[in-house]
């Protein structure tokens, strides 16, 4: 881990850069307001592989949430070192070292896991780990995830048949509509998705196997997952920072709007023609895998290309020319892979450093 | 820093995944490929950026490199804690932050930077740190970089004023230029960079600043820069790895062909349709910027899509269908940005983990 990268106190434009800023009053508004959305209407098991910090878990905690999920052991490990107790990998674990740490780790919280394979449930089962184990299905995100329906309460049944797993419930996660641009579409997508969690409900209920929890969801379409009855839990991940990528969506009722919340901080190192800025910020410093990020509250500046530790913005005819070393927030392109390559967020509040949370899980990969 | 990611003496198939392999037969015959073709021809500094390695920098000074560059003030940090002692941070440092630890570097090191702007020569000279200063021309790339000629000249004489900046020449470095697919392509912009060093270093002569070193060049067109005679020093830093990204441009003479020796091992972790595998390598284990990785030596299994932890494999229909925690070897997309998702290389020669070596300037972003 590198070291500190601000002093509590320190004024804001005083931070060297590139640094990962967390704007506190937006970050709590948007806990906020998932928390007035979601009261006594379903659970909320936040997504920490946005975040993979311990201290953003406990104020998720402490609003309602019922855990965590994260995609990895080693996630999960740094969380429950940081001191969450309840924590659901909402992924598959294949391999013999992986596995043997989900089982080492299930002695000290309480843990879940996926699985879409019955040899991944065979293997599992013979950690001799006390887990729960959800089954994933494939909702139309084609990725991982069994079938719906009859291949779903086969694997099902082999669960039920274990010693030492617990039938958990259903994961139904539809991760291609995140993104998709209209309310509409979205909706859609969600309401085939909950018909296939239904049928598979149907059928599990048929064949005598209680299924306590279906969860699934995330920040692009939570709320149409509530309307559609079909989930007792949500997974969003991205509420609390809202990247540039998830502010081109449409936002719509049923779906609260969240703020920005997170910035990469950047200094201009370079003016080297009139229409061209360069920051310090690259590929490195905010994943461009989802667009580029965005100049925030600065009109005329656009960043238009980034190559590893260099972002090119251009500079529109009207814009106020920035000046060699001022800072400038960007509002990255996607959140999770952008935190992933920092160990540290600068909690800032009205312009002043006030904490400095350590990024525990950052590149934790296995 | 997570922690070592492998054991000694481990067979390659046992590493836990995803893995940052260093195939340590490779990587050693392209040190050797780049030592034979430059050797009493120009004097090399390889770029550390790519790598963040300093077991990897001592390597390349063994093999005659007269020292490394870097991007950033941490990386050269790291590097001169790593024990090497010779570095240019090859870009513009700029800020209070950054300036007063490069004049605490430079007291332990010798160090260059390089500059394209009066004011940072002002505020670099008032540091009172002692540096060699180059100044980087703008020879195609669009990005930093003064226009070459006599707004170059100018600033060398701002330099040369200066009291305790030494002025050590020109960096002319063609970034654009390293992955033009063809050979002639690079050819005629390294031609017209070439064009461009040449003016300066003529009017730099009228006006009777001698001009020690040109430094520039990448391992797309290295020695094309060898060949056009401007340049006195290369700064290739991909060689070493050669990604999925370099191995599409055409390599012909002058230029040698490097091999990949940089892979991410992954391993399969769903096979939910018969067209379809899911590694459990995503975006935060092998950047995208630059395109897809590769799998190696599969035949039929191509890397579609990646999502943050996930990557989708699409099976041809004559392809051997892989096994569930089948172990593949990635070619990642852009080395660079990949490397620095990783805190260790795990080096293997013929399938035996051989050592592991610290990623120290991962993260190194000031």
């Amino acid at each position: 881990m590198t070291r500190a990268p601000a002093s509590v106190g320190q004024r804001v434009e005083e931070v060297d850069t590139p640094a990962l800023v967390l704007d506190l009053d937006a970050f709590e508004a948007n806990l906020a307001t998932l928390a007035a959305s979601t009261r006594d209407r379903v659970r909320v098991r936040p997504h920490a592989k946005t975040h993979k910090c311990p201290e953003i878990a406990k104020r998720q905690l402490a609003l309602g949430a019922v855990g965590v999920c994260c995609q990895k052991v080693t996630e999960a490990e740094a969380l429950i070192d940081g001191g969450i107790t309840d924590v659901l990998v909402s992924n598959e674990v294949v391999g013999a070292p992986k596995i043997a740490r989900l089982a080492e780790l299930a002695k000290r919280a309480h843990l879940g896991v996926c699985v879409d394979n019955p040899q991944n449930v065979a293997a599992l089962e013979a950690s001799g780990a006390k887990l729960d184990v959800y089954i994933e299905l494939e909702v139309g995100m084609r990725r991982c995830g069994i079938a719906p329906g009859a291949p779903a309460v086969s694997l099902a049944k082999e669960i039920v048949r274990s010693k030492n797993l617990r039938f958990a419930g259903l994961q139904a996660y539809h991760g291609r509509a995140q993104h998709m641009r209209t309310t509409e579409e979205r909706h859609a997508a969600i309401e085939a998705a909950a018909q296939h969690v239904f049928e598979t409900k149907r059928l599990l209920e048929k064949a005598a196997i209680p299924c306590p929890i279906v969860t699934g969801a995330g920040s692009g379409t939570y709320m149409l997952e509530v309307e559609a009855g079909a989930w007792d839990e949500i997974q969003v991940g991205s509420y609390i920072f809202m990247d540039a990528d998830y502010a081109r969506n449409e936002w719509a009722a049923p779906l609260p709007r969240f703020q920005h919340s997170l910035f990469v901080l950047a200094s201009v190192m370079s003016l080297p023609a009139a229409d061209r800025a360069i920051v310090d910020a690259g590929l490195k410093a905010s994943s461009v895998d989802s667009g580029m990020p965005v100049v925030w509250q600065r009109e005329g500046l656009t960043y238009s290309r980034a190559s590893d530790e260099h972002g090119v913005l251009d500079i529109a005819s009207a814009a106020r020319m920035p000046a060699l070393g001022e800072k400038l927030f960007l509002v990255p392109g996607h959140c999770d892979p952008t935190v992933n390559l920092y160990d540290w967020y600068v909690c800032v509040r009205r312009g002043r450093v006030e904490a400095l949370w350590p990024i525990t899980a950052r590149g934790a990969l296995n």
